[in-house]
């Protein structure tokens, strides 16, 4: 199952299954939110498939998605998580996942805007597979893994080299208003057999900047799960972004940064396409 | 006013104001947590003093005080903010605050215990002067600091160096759960006269292990609400922790770790004690 927010006419935002091109409205069968969802685990879910012949629908172009969760309790991210990625950055890998916080009101939508801030000189790309977490936990041992996934999306961690660079702490160059456009569809763990073989692409205006497949990550989703559970009890709703493979603006020659009215796509298998423009605040 | 958050009985917690030691209780006048009190701005306020007279009170021994705020929206901490404290850390002062976060999971209250982790075998302590945001605001200039602070509070940045160190990034090292004590109360900015000018101390057990004064951050509050807000918008209810002085177990010859049932209680003139004994997790 595909689970999408949405908004449709000025409706609050709703929360659907995309089918087929279609959007399939949940908000009459009680779910207010994507998280509220999320929240209700394997009950939820089987709810939503009793209900599917019945469902209320509109074609993709009738509505506007959101992001498929407004704003995730929590945004873990992993650094330095492609071997070649964290040379191109000229970083050591460490024994342990690097895992710092993107803020949650730095999200934003598929097909919306990412506003480049006019007090960075160096904003950059960084496409990466995301894990949402479904049921909670503290200590999850390796081996449990999946029980605690609801499901995947695709995530753009788009980073202020130069603000997060100044200082050694990475969370605030990445959290500006809308550098973390997430979407478009959190697909459920069912429908993705293994999450570790998956191609993932970032394309800016046709030309292929990144290109890697998931089998490539130093610290898998189990690994990632157990670390930072073993830390801090994991949310419904959480999400843990898995790191971005080389390619990345930072790690070019020359370097190449973001500039007004780019479109950068992202695409991973299975999880489909996350697209957004670029605009230079003024 | 010292706004506080209180546990009385088996109710849901109470958000109420401390005076002469007593908490007067503000539930009755439709404030449902600390929180929605600081959303509510100067009005808020106002209705509280034209309440004061006839609220329900309870003694100190009648109730058992919370953290003030149970989960603020954002836990922004500053490293790094006291010249000697970066000394003994042997870390570099950046020509900007260096920032991290700190999970709203970790936040506990005054009198509540801290638990260290068995997976830490490094467990510090860090006395900090916190500032709690009220109105909100992206890009504010220094000069208009003050109009967005709603008070003051004492948080303690308790740290698993062992953890916090293993990588570049900090967070999650500083939040297991229990990590964050904060308290007792938010006092809120006209009871205090000028922030920078206060007596900050920790002592463990009746030993004195930091002791300096607020007139010593390198980074002033004005400075780190400009320089965050100009990354990040700040809402009501974030919390600013300004940094740790000189004297933390890290920094010690030998160094020192926090160990099983002991006291740890800080003193910032103004605002109070907050005061947490420590638990070893089997």
């Amino acid at each position: 199952m595909r689970v999408v927010t949405f908004k449709q006419g000025n409706r609050p935002p709703l929360t659907g299954v995309l089918r087929a091109e279609r959007v399939y409205d949940l908000s009459e069968y009680g779910f207010r939110s994507t998280l509220e969802l999320i929240e209700g685990g394997a009950d939820a879910l089987k709810r939503i498939h009793s209900f599917a012949s019945s469902m209320m629908s509109y074609a993709l172009d009738e509505i506007h998605l959101l992001a498929p969760i407004l704003r995730p309790p929590r945004i873990f991210a992993v650094g330095l998580n492609y071997r070649e990625h964290a040379a191109e950055s000229k970083m050591t890998v460490q024994a342990v996942p690097t895992v710092f916080m993107k803020l949650s009101s730095s999200v934003t939508g598929p097909d919306s805007e990412v506003i480049l801030p006019k007090n960075s000189a160096k904003p950059d790309y960084e496409a990466e597979l995301a894990v949402v977490i479904g049921k909670p936990g503290y200590r999850i041992a390796a081996r449990d893994w999946e029980q605690h996934v609801f499901g995947y999306t695709i995530l753009n961690d788009v980073s202020a080299r130069d603000v997060q660079l100044a200082t050694s702490q990475w969370t605030l160059g990445k959290s500006f208003p809308t550098f973390t456009p997430l979407g478009p569809a959190v697909v459920t763990r069912d429908e993705l057999v293994d999450p570790h073989v998956l191609d993932i692409h970032l394309a800016i205006d046709g030309e292929v900047l990144q290109s890697s497949n998931t089998r490539d990550l130093i610290f898998r989703i189990p690994q990632l799960i157990e670390y930072i559970s073993s830390l801090t009890p994991l949310e419904a709703g959480d999400i843990i972004s898995t790191g971005t493979p080389q390619g990345v603006g930072l790690g070019r020659t020359p370097q190449r940064w973001l500039r007004d009215k780019e479109e950068m796509v992202i695409t991973i298998a299975g999880l489909g396409e996350l697209r957004n423009r670029t605009r230079a605040e003024v």
